[in-house]
């Protein structure tokens, strides 16, 4: 392994040790000797690459705004469900993503490092923008207003459905959610082509290539049968 | 002042002051001193009240399901709107509401005590529920899912909304929230005589009288103007 891809595959590791043990314990009470235990790496090799558990923190919530999985479809809302749909099917999946959320909703993290709905809400505004641009939406649909009530109303959904106790499955509970709301912003004929199925992110993800992550959003190409 | 009352008053200054500081510092960093320096008594007032921090959350969850303000209306719809408003209207006032979210969204918390979602859950559902049998709702609405995600939605909408830079202000993001389902879920009929408006709330407080809190979920009678 080429030193490079070591150092990419570490930094890696401890990424996901200290989602780990954010996501359980909260930022406040994570402590780094419980991050190396659950990295089994030196703690100098932690600090070559994070030099504080603030570090840490930020690493992760820099990993958090991803859109693996996505690629352009015929309609903008579209895209902008398949993102919230990716990122509910991930969630459950990816420590780096639940510790996202959880150093979100976290007062103390949140006063440090601010979150990333912001980013999430910019991403959705764009492309809701331009969906109303090419008139998908409804005239009084308004793009700003929606993304960011979504963006709220994911997360929550989200927060919510873990809470109870018989765990409604996250990628369903948002597929519900868009039939809910999409017969209220956009217009009937493009309603009945919008695809909201709870197995759709699977299948997204399986067509996406690894090295279609971020960048992808404005740029990717990738095939859809 | 007679006895009881007195006790009866020490008891609130006690919660809210436990509010206030959960609020502040979250369930495991609040400390019983910080909390006896705010409530201004005595620890020995206290622990005639309350014997842990632990009974302290526990009272001031229990305080967060609340109908203050509630009234009986035509439609059972509106009822359900106006629980969201008059919460969204009362939570940035009241630091009993905003320390049950803070105690819901922290999981050392919530393992302790669980969370009240499931009590907003099922008096949503109730009302959505009879709102269906009389014919309010369209006719694939579920009340089950609806209450369900409405609570995850209103719960992710205050938590964004308070973390961006520019505050929405929470009473008009939730009337923006039925905006975007209501259209989707209410039949024409009703749906062009209900208000969403958010000047509803307060309207709705000035007319209730103080002692028609929670029984007055299915006893009220205060007249509507």
């Amino acid at each position: 392994m080429a030193k490079q891809e070591r150092a990419v595959r570490t930094r890696r590791i401890f990424l996901e040790a200290a989602a780990e043990v954010f996501d359980e314990y909260g930022y406040d009470a994570a402590s780094i000797s419980v991050i190396l235990e659950r990295a089994q790496l030196t703690r100098g090799a932690l600090y070559f690459h994070f030099t504080s558990k603030e570090a840490l923190a930020q690493g992760v919530l820099d990993e958090a705004v991803t859109t693996l999985g996505f690629s352009p479809q015929t309609y903008k809302v579209q895209e902008w469900i398949d993102l919230a749909l990716l990122l509910a099917y991930r969630l459950p999946r990816e420590p780096l993503l639940s510790a996202s959320i959880r150093l979100s909703v976290d007062p103390k993290s949140r006063s440090l490092f601010s979150t990333r709905w912001p980013d999430w809400i910019q991403l959705s505004l764009d492309l809701l923008a331009t969906a109303k641009e090419r008139g998908e939406l409804q005239q009084h649909a308004d793009p700003a207003t929606i993304a960011r009530l979504l963006v709220g109303a994911w997360t929550g959904v989200q927060l919510v459905s873990s809470s109870l106790p018989q765990q409604p499955d996250l990628v369903g509970e948002v597929s519900e959610l868009f039939a809910l709301i999409l017969p209220g912003i956009t217009v009937p004929a493009v309603l009945t082509k919008l695809d909201i199925s709870p197995r759709r992110p699977e299948r997204l993800l399986a067509e996406a290539r690894p090295e279609q992550d971020s960048p992808a959003l404005h740029e990717g190409s990738a095939p859809r049968s």
